[in-house]
């Protein structure tokens, strides 16, 4: 049956939208990528559209059940799959998932997760997937973080997630990068992960996070006065975020000796770079790769009757 | 003599000019604000017109000499007036204002000062004069708060600044309230300083600096779950801000326990509040007369040979 479609899968995002058809292997045999996240999403009429016009693409046949994850089963998305609360056992993600009424092809997506902690409040939501499919064949225990605008720490045990945190460290990038008095320090966006600055203000935040909103003005009159070159803005600015959310973590869940980093593509090697220059052991899993497999586990739960 | 103009005092910032004409005792005379900051500034050749517009419209004599202080002084504004260095004295700034070559009126610039420390490099440019103005007639000792969209922290020794620290608190809170995530949980960016939101997340702020992108992310799921209600947002942003930044001050300066604090309007209350909150006693001077005070006792320097 191998190259046989046995479900689609779209993790479906704020910004983007990704489509697989899965063998029943969980082999890869279409994919889609498109801007078509809720942003671009004119009402909740839409939704059927476009997964239609998607599947309608990779020559999908009619009866081909659906898998979504991520803001598509927020309140603001098609159907709301809510939250279910901490201790949240992965399995119960799967088991909470929402069908959709209304369409004739079987589509479910899966529920976020919420902290319903009054100390600390929080929710996750695709984060969830992407953790099923980190453990779907190896450890179901450990510290997980996975950067990105809003980066998640996720505590795991037994399977379990026990508690979280989200740090805003990806927008504050962006936004001290592009739009404060810090743009005029910073030419270009793009940070090499080896970059001695880069890993100095790693370090710098992780060791003194309560001044970073010092140390990050001094990336301008360090330039004017000629401490560092002009090109060293972004690489600073990058590590002392990064840094401080380092120490944030460490505050929170005690330990970074061992990390789970579920990452793709540039985040992934400033974050492994930036654990092990601070001292932790850094175990990369691919974030495409971990909410593939997330989606394929809940897809067999959900239609594989063999 | 009094009532009789003795100069022209102007603090010309980013987006601000204020000007007062001074009799021979300080007093003033009269005063005018407006919009006409280096940001609206078409160019260097637009300086002198918009002082002698100003000054025409108080009927300044032709013969009134002026002292300026802010970023007219700065490279990108009308003359430069070069940083000095730490340590600084403050009666080294009124000795080393420039004079305005190619005008026909004695027009003399203040300059800012420069922390030359490549691990702590950092630059005042007006905060200076305030601090002449508060240390005129009192202590030339202490640590002084400046708060404001660049923070300012002075360790004062003697009359000399000895070293400073900026910190982006009110820049981050502007851009977080408006143009982040969290601009959907904040639906009114005032603070009320008696708040107790406010001074709790002053507090969180101050003992647990690091988990700071943390904290501000919460404010949205705590709204959204039910913790918080919808109108706690910007308390709650100011307050976090506000407190990591103490932290980060404690850790630069050793000690609050004392602070003089230049401030106006409402964020003289919010610092003050969140000062006194977390064991700081508070010296509150105003930082309109401060900076009237600075200027005064520049322009005494400069022209009363009584």
């Amino acid at each position: 049956m191998t190259g046989c479609p046995f479900c689609a899968a779209v993790d479906w995002g704020t910004s983007t939208f990704r489509l697989w058809i899965f063998d029943a292997d969980g082999m890869v045999v279409a994919e889609r990528r498109s801007a078509d996240g809720l942003q671009s999403m004119g009402g909740r009429e839409g939704f059927p559209g476009v997964l239609e016009s998607h599947l309608a693409e990779v020559s999908a046949p009619d009866s081909l059940p659906v898998v979504i994850c991520g803001m598509a089963g927020s309140r603001q998305g098609w159907v709301e799959a809510r939250y279910i609360d901490t201790p949240a056992p992965l399995d119960r993600v799967i088991d909470s998932a929402v069908r959709v009424e209304g369409v004739a092809r079987d589509v479910r997506i899966l529920p976020g997760v919420a902290q319903r902690d009054p100390s600390h409040p929080d929710v996750i939501r695709g984060e969830e997937t992407q953790l099923l499919g980190a453990t779907v064949a190896g450890s179901r225990d450990g510290l997980f973080c996975m950067p990105g605008t809003h980066s998640k720490w996720v505590r795991l045990r037994a399977g379990t997630i026990e508690g979280f945190a989200t740090f805003m460290t990806g927008e504050l990038f962006s936004l001290l990068g592009r739009q404060s008095i810090l743009a005029h320090a910073i030419s270009d966006m793009a940070v090499n992960p080896t970059d001695s600055g880069f890993l100095a203000a790693v370090r710098a935040g992780m060791a003194r996070p309560a001044d970073i909103a010092n140390r990050i003005f001094e990336i301008r009159p360090a330039q004017l006065l000629g401490f560092a070159p002009a090109g060293a803005g972004a690489a600073r600015l990058s590590g002392a975020l990064i840094g401080t959310e380092l120490a944030g973590a460490k505050a929170r869940f005690g330990t970074l000796a061992s990390v789970d980093l579920i990452a793709s593509g540039t985040l992934s090697m400033l974050y492994a770079q930036a654990l092990e220059a601070t001292g932790s052991a850094v175990h990369l899993i691919d974030a495409d790769v971990a909410v593939r497999k997330g989606l394929f586990a809940a897809a067999r739960r959900f239609w594989d009757q063999t």
